[in-house]
């Protein structure tokens, strides 16, 4: 039994999908994103600007967020010491708690470290709580929800993307009497598609289903305070449980659930994934709730990120760019083969500077790789102009098909 | 279906068996750490000295740690602003991670957002690399390591705890040709026990196996460095995959999993939890590595710090009191009934200002919920004196018996 030859054969198979990831080092200067540092392996370093990061609105470097996290450390020390439940619970915590159950009209809110992780604990729990739970999950949903969703192995079905004759069809087929629960997004963030809310409410009343929205890719950026998608639309009343991240536009790290209060209080209690790890530092809270209560008011700076978003799609549309728009902020570029994207991706960052990481499998389905930008706020006309200019080129050069797989 | 029903009677279980938990909001002030302010549901505050903390070494407040947070905020700013893959790698957490490997002796580190999704990932992605593979766990593991094991339905066998006869038995009885890991920990928290690291490696060199050890309470506490008790013991170079966690001794956030590069290649790429996850906050890493490498040479602290530990398990003793002492720095003293563990620790808070969180179930077995104190080479002589009086006028007031379930 030789170990390091399956790990030989593990790596090998992604070498030759041409889908072995190679992390680039990338430092940002606080005050200057998009712009940053490209830090080679040899350590020679280049300047470049980043166009595929979460940090959406560029709330990483609001000093709102920065003066918070630093009054933190200050005030409060470096970690929190302690899971929830033994002395890792503090003032910071409850207030972000209090700012999140409020952003979305719920009674209560729950953090975690990640919404990852938010999402894998609660779906995981969910099936102990509601013993027999089926639950619908949309076939694009997130890893971590996958996760959840398979975890321990209760009932689950798989209903097509977006499809809700399928999903009615899954409801119809099962005992009227099970507990239910529906899960999908609000944003996909690969297509930058809308999961169709109001229907799914819709279904879920119907069938008398729980409804469970992943809104990582939206929170911050739609609705008239940040709640996302849900809140546009005015549908925020009728989700039962609202997925959340703090380290996409909100600009720093962890996630959470809003929920009732005996929903947030029984995963609480039961998931493994929530109790048995130690709690967000408070400067990571502070700095959190800093952002989400800016972002409940600052309105004029989600409508400039919508409107960058749009002059990107339109000038890479009227390039002929196989873009996809479903009219989000989110502008993937499909190329449709690992190592046509890597190449491309390769050539953005070393000769025009352009930092925007390949997408591949298992992120995408195979053929559907990618090059995924995110164009923000801070990122000016200059970079736009050099973005697009770079882009015409490369597709001229390396004779790529334009619009053949657009949207 | 009434799903509000099902969380009433979910919550209901918890509070009939008196382990319905109530997180104590505690406000730390840096500097002052284990004196913090608890703050009442009602607002009003109290001084409390924290005793059950996992900031062991009060690294959470070190000005090393502090400094290198405030100066990777001013500099890179708040968040990440991605997964490790898609912009979210920077210089900090490339030398987190090469401070982490050269601190195991190890060719390379692999940070998580937490230590518990570094064990669910890293044991979970495992069979994925090594098709077939057993999981031999010890009964006690960490809650993260039975998820782990747990998640993807592989083999796996449950040997009784630190039992090597019984490990020994299960492996023989499987097929020679099978891989093989064996997931332990070196120091088991709730009762401060050790693990027998140098028989597991031996029977790991038998039967050809892997080794897995968690050391997240004892990574900066034990070894000459801080590597942990397989450091200290000389058998660290045994040991395949080493997991350990940021956010106990060092003070801030964290985990990670040391091992060969190859090893670490291929979790990397294969995990999904620590694939789609936002990477840690460049402030985080880098107070993580200040804290890292500064316990690389203070052995003096770690020498207070078992000091402390011995003093207050030695007058524990002296009074007759039911703790449990195997050694290590944990001070578990035993109650065993979740009603008296709330009660006694609910007197300590209000009367005595000792915070001391109750331990139950499923943190630990039924029948033996306790109080764990957890000694600080920031606990004075002044702050154990108050311990020691508060708990012998409770073990009189309360009359529980001393001493009878004491190892």
């Amino acid at each position: 039994m030789s170990y390091t030859e399956k790990l030989d054969a593990a790596l090998q198979r992604l070498h030759d999908e041409g889908r072995y990831r190679t992390f680039i080092d990338i430092e940002r200067s606080r005050g200057n994103f998009p712009h940053a540092t490209w830090r080679r392996p040899d350590g020679s370093e280049r300047p470049v600007t980043v166009w595929c990061g979460n940090d959406y609105l560029g709330m990483g470097q609001h000093p709102v967020v920065i003066n918070a996290m630093h009054e933190a450390i200050d005030a409060t020390g470096a970690g929190s010491g302690g899971t929830r439940n033994i002395s890792g619970t503090t003032v910071y915590h409850k207030a972000l708690e209090a700012e999140l159950a409020d952003l979305h009209g719920k009674e209560a809110a729950l953090l975690f470290t990640s919404a990852y992780i938010a999402n894998d604990a609660t779906l995981s729990t969910l099936p102990k709580l509601f013993p027999g739970l089926i639950i619908y999950s949309d076939a694009l949903n997130h890893a971590s929800m996958i996760e959840g969703v398979r975890r321990n192995g209760g009932a689950k079905r798989i209903f097509r993307h977006n499809d809700v004759a399928h999903l009615r069809e899954l409801l119809a087929a099962d005992d009227p009497a099970a507990p239910k629960l529906i899960a999908f997004e609000s944003v996909y963030s690969m297509d930058g598609d809308f999961g169709p809310i109001e229907a799914i409410c819709d279904l879920a009343d119907e069938f008398g289903a729980l409804t469970y929205i992943d809104e990582v890719h939206a929170v911050g950026m739609y609705g008239p305070r940040g709640a996302g998608v849900a809140e546009r639309d005015r549908l925020m009343h009728r989700i039962d449980i609202i997925n959340g991240t703090l380290a996409k536009a909100y600009g720093v790290m962890g996630g959470y659930i809003a929920a009732s209060w005996k929903m947030c209080d029984a995963i609480r209690s039961y998931a493994p994934g929530f109790i048995f790890t130690t709690s967000l530092p408070p400067a990571v809270a502070a700095g959190a709730a800093a952002s989400v209560r800016h972002l409940k008011t600052d309105g004029a700076l989600r409508a400039r990120h919508q409107t960058q978003a749009k002059i990107l799609k339109t000038r890479l549309k009227g390039m002929g760019l196989p873009i996809i728009d479903h009219g989000s902020h989110i502008v993937p570029v499909i190329v449709g083969d690992p190592v046509h994207t890597k190449k491309l991706s390769d050539m953005l960052l070393e000769d025009h500077g352009i930092y925007v990481q390949p997408i591949n499998f298992p992120t995408v389905p195979r053929g559907t790789e990618r090059l995924r930008f995110t164009p923000s706020p801070v990122h000016g006309p200059l970079e736009m102009d050099a973005l697009v200019k770079a882009l015409d080129t490369l597709w001229a050069h390396c004779a790529l098909n334009r619009a053949e797989l657009s949207a």
